[in-house]
This record gives structure tokens, sequence and C-alpha cells, in this order.
């Protein structure tokens, strides 16, 4: 039995025929469409296309996961609101269903990231897992005896959206000094920026050719592999504030592990050794308590479609 | 069929014979002692006393539930650290079980308190709450689809223990800036003592009869209630630190209830309409998401014991 798995993003939707290991067997991919009539009957066709090229028949698989960004209310499979898409209320699932009568089941794209690495990747081998996607955005996702857990009509599990600076930097969420607005892509960018404002002499400037709006998640971490001190301090700083939300999340569900993703999850080791240190001589956030695994994300750009496709298992 | 609750405490051992209806229909008291084995003796009496007195055997029970303070393994039963009870690694399931050969459940006391308001008070109609003790410590109980959530090694509902303000003010955890050291009863009386340094002509002194060592968890509440300006101060700061603590559990969990317990909620409807307006002023912490109803927990004294028993269910 297979399952179809479709990852829709802001540039693209991705479709993939996922088997029963989790494997992507074949997948094709369309450019997004804002019309939300036309989206799905090019999303049918994609399936459709697939299919048919696998000679298989819609009796082959046993359903349709969907990963999109936005808030999404799981039970009715309804994109309540997808800033990306421009999409407001779109019944997604039930439009679908016109084309495909299979199961369609729905979940933003931070879950179905969350999903697809507990059920088949790097948290596969644990029972719970808690994930932040550290992109322009922090996403959340939470997973409980390999369940998703997205809280009361499927609006929870936005961790990025937790204090962790009382009155601090705003957040695109309209509070003030959200995990977001300190661990995210864009905040490490903020940060960065304002250590090479105080500091004209850092190797920053050098790393990106003079130019501050060339910037990015990488600039400050690289430039501290080479010692360069402001460097270490914007990551140091960095490694503090997602070691102190995580710590929040280990306190609360005292997950097996934790897994990140995301832009800045790149930095792999380099930055999991660091958050295992600070964690480590704060007891991992509260004495007498077990470790909790810090992992890097593995199924990258898979992860959309992979973890759609979890949603049916 | 019947259960027995036991609510340990630093100063007394509460057991009640509770029905399936969550009614207690008897119950003992007996003084704590700090000796584990001799604790024990004297609650396998209390129970055993309780049974006959009430015309009952052990086969007319289904377990005995026991909640208990500090740091407990629920899988194995036994209290690794009970700072209250000078209790340290005390498998106290297995050694209750050679006195009364039934099924034994035992937890913290807060995660206790959560689950018997769930399952037979104020949040018996919801399917998940989250539950703030607002005592000497902030307790947290985590209540998904009517079960208690526990975390790994029963380690996670410490949801005190997360960060409202980084670097802020010392916890009693070791970290900085938690939950706890915002709005614990122990918490409102510094935040209450200060303005009262800061202002000798407020009313708040004269409630504590001159005597600051008077100050307990009423005397800001109370004295605002009089129109004193550094005590509604006091309030509306408090009210934000526990609403803004309360948003990132809704963020989290999107449960369907929270409950308040603990002697800061003896306050009720003046407490929580205050956090009501200032959650729907910010969406109830995040855009798009459904209210989350804010309750005053109803077992009061008996929730120990009520709770206890509802490990069973």
């Amino acid at each position: 039995m297979y399952t179809i798995g479709v990852d829709i993003g802001g540039m693209s939707v991705k479709v993939g025929l996922v088997d029963e290991r989790g494997v992507i067997i074949a997948n094709n991919r369309a450019k997004t469409e804002k019309e939300p009539e036309k989206m799905v009957e090019i999303l049918a066709g994609q399936i459709n296309n697939l299919l048919k090229e696998n000679n298989l028949t819609v009796k082959d698989v046993n359903g349709i996961g969907i990963g999109c960004p936005g808030t999404i209310t799981g039970a009715t499979g309804v994109i309540e609101y997808a800033n990306n898409l421009g999409w407001h209320k779109v019944p997604l699932g039930e439009m679908l269903k016109k084309y495909i009568d299979v199961e369609v089941r729905i979940s933003n794209d931070a879950n179905v990231a969350a999903l697809g690495e507990a059920i088949y990747g790097v948290a596969k081998d644990y029972n719970s897992a808690i994930m932040f996607t550290l992109g322009t955005g922090v996403g959340g996702g939470i997973i409980l005896d390999k369940k998703l857990y997205e809280g009361n009509e499927s609006k929870g599990a936005e961790l990025g959206h937790t204090t962790l600076v009382l009155d601090g930097e705003e957040c695109t969420c309209g509070r003030k000094g959200c995990i977001e607005a300190y661990v995210s892509a864009t905040a490490l960018i903020r940060q960065t920026k304002q250590a090479m404002e105080q500091n004209k002499e850092s190797k920053m400037w050098e790393f990106v050719g003079g130019d501050i709006n060339k910037v990015d998640g990488r600039t400050a971490f690289e430039t501290a592999k080479l010692g360069d001190k402001s460097a270490e301090l914007v990551r140091d700083n960095y490694i503090k504030y997602l070691a102190e939300s995580m710590m929040n999340m280990f306190n609360i569900f005292r997950p097996e592990a934790f897994i990140l993703g995301g832009g800045v999850s790149a930095q792999g080791e380099y930055l999991t050794s660091r958050l295992k240190d600070y964690c480590e001589v704060r007891h991992y956030g509260y004495q007498g308590t077990p470790k909790v695994e810090i992992l890097i994300a593995t199924l990258g750009n898979d992860a959309g479609i992979i973890g759609a496709a979890a949603l049916l298992k």
C-alpha cells in the first residue's frame, strides 16, 4: 500500500508516492496557484499522473496527506488562513475529494515536518519528540506517543509563540518577546546586523563583502569559526536564546528527543554540541530529569512529502 | 467498585474511600512520618481501617492512587525526591503493595490535582485542560484527551519552570525568570512588599497592621478592591504575568480549558474576569484561535484525595 504525500509551499506544490517505509518512490512538482479551485485541479492531475506512471490506481493508496503553511483545521481539512498562498477558508480536503475519493488529512508544514522525522526520520526510535524549525519564523511540532498533538481545532503547537523575554522584541504574532523573535533565522540576522553596526572591524563585514544586506543566518556562525569575537558573541547569545527556549519545552514535555530543522539547523553538530553543553550544566532544565537527545532533522527537502504521508500512519 | 485516594502532604496524610462518581464516602488522616517504612505501615493501617469501617475488603477496590509532592517516577512508583518529606528514592508503590496487594499508581500533587478537576471537578466537561496551582510554587498539570500527560519518566509538566523573563528573578529551580518566580503566591508577596516599600502611604500597610511580615497573597488584591493605586499596580502587573504565562500554554496546547488552583485562585471571578479581558484583547495568545475557558478549581481540600483516586480511572 502507498500513500500520497503533498507538500504545498509558496512557490511550488510537490507530490510524492510514498511507500510503507517512508521512501519516495516517485514524485512531481507544479507551480503554486493562488486560485484555490485551479490549484486543486492541478494537484489532482499531479496525483493521477503519478499513479498512472507507476501503474497504480486509487485502490493502491490508503490516502492523501497534505502539509501546508498557515492555520489549518485538521478535522475539517479547511485551510483557515495561509498568508503565503493568499488563501482564506479554503476547504481543501473536501475540494480534493471531488477529484479523488480517498481519505485526505491535512496539517501545517511544521507539524508535518515533525511527524515525518518522528515516524521515518531522525527521531524514529523515540516515542516523544518536540521540533523547532528555525527558518523565517519558528515552527513547532509536538509528537507524543508517536502521534501529532495539534490542540483544540488544531490550533496548538505554536511553540515559537511563547514568551522568552516579557516585553521583549516585537513578534510577527502581535505579542512581544516570543521565542520566534529570538531564535528564528530572521532574528539571528537582526542580531548579526546589530553586532556588525557595533563593530565595524568585525570579520563579519568581510564575510558579506561589506554589504550588510547580504547577512544571512550563516554569517555569524561561519565568522565565529574564524575566531571573530563579535561573531562569537552573536553565536553564544543565540545558543543561549535557543537553549533556554528548548529547556522550556523540556520542562513542559520532557520529550525523549528534540529535533531542530530549518535553515539554522544546517550548522549541525557545531550547533548541537554547544546546545548540549549549555543544557548539561543546567540539568537540561530541571534537576533530576532525564537528558533529552538533541537531533538535527534529516529528511531535508523531502520532509514535506514524507511527513505529509506520515499523517496517514 | 471503590478507589482509595491518598494525599501525602508535608504535615498530614489523608486517605479517602472514593466512589465511581468521585465522591469521598469516608476518610481519615494521620500525621506525616519522615521515616518511609513507618509511614507506609501507618498508611496501610489507615487504608485497612477505612475498608473495615465501611464493611469492605480489598476486593471492593480497584486500586490505590497516591498524590505526593516532589519528583516521582510513575512507572515504578518511586518517589525520587520529595523535599517536604525528606524522602529520597523511596519505592513507595512496592512498599505499600507488601501490605495491600492491589494496583498502586502514584503521581505528583500538581498532576493529581489537575486530573481530579478534569475527571470529577470543574473541567469534567472538557477533553483537554492545563492547570496552574498558584501556591508557594507553581505546579503544573497537563490533561490531554482526559489523560494525564507526564512526559518521559514522569518528569514533564513542570509548567512553572518555563521562562517568562530571560535572566529575570531567581527561581527555586536554579533557572532565572521562570513563571514560578512571577506568579506563585511567594512571588506575589515579594511584589507586594516591594510596592509597599516604595509607597509608605499605601493602604496595604494598614491592611497588614503596619507589619510587612504579615503580607500574604491576599494583601494586594484586597487592598486594590479599596482603590489603593499601589495595590492596583501590583494586581495589574500580576495579572499581566499570569495572563502571559497562560497564553504561552494556550499557544502550545490550545486546551479547551485552563484551570487555576492554589491560594491565589481564591480570588475567583475577580481574578478570572481580569485574565479574560487581558487575553481577549490579545486573541487568547494567537490570532484566529479558539478561546480557552479560564476556570477556578472547585475540589479544594479534597482535590488531593479525589485526584489521586482518578489515577485509577
